[in-house]
């Protein structure tokens, strides 16, 4: 199974947000993250970046304006 | 190995772009594609969704504006 780890990109670090994710998919104004077990989660952020040999993917926050 | 394929999202399409990629991430007004054997790809577009367990990035175009 190819699943990967989820981060939030912040100033210096990264903060895990969710294990295991299967699908990331753009939904409303941010992304949907799907894990293995069929869990969701919505995050007012952006892909950032992948690295899927080692597992991960590299989200940042999307800034908080309204329309 | 937890490579993956990345396509490019068309109108009723899905291009494959490189197989076996490992990183992705943002470069100037696009992505740099780097599969498994270190070969590299640039390409004018964003990371829309992941398929991870089908191995699977999906790309969009960016559109051709300058400035």
């Amino acid at each position: 199974m190819c699943e990967a780890n989820a981060y939030l990109l912040g100033d210096k670090s990264e903060i895990l947000v969710m294990e295991s994710v299967d699908h990331v998919s753009p939904e409303g104004d941010g992304l949907k993250l799907v894990d293995i077990f069929g869990e969701q989660k919505f995050l007012r952020a952006a892909i950032h970046s992948l690295s899927l040999v080692d597992h991960k993917v590299f989200l940042k926050q999307l800034d908080d304006r309204d329309g």
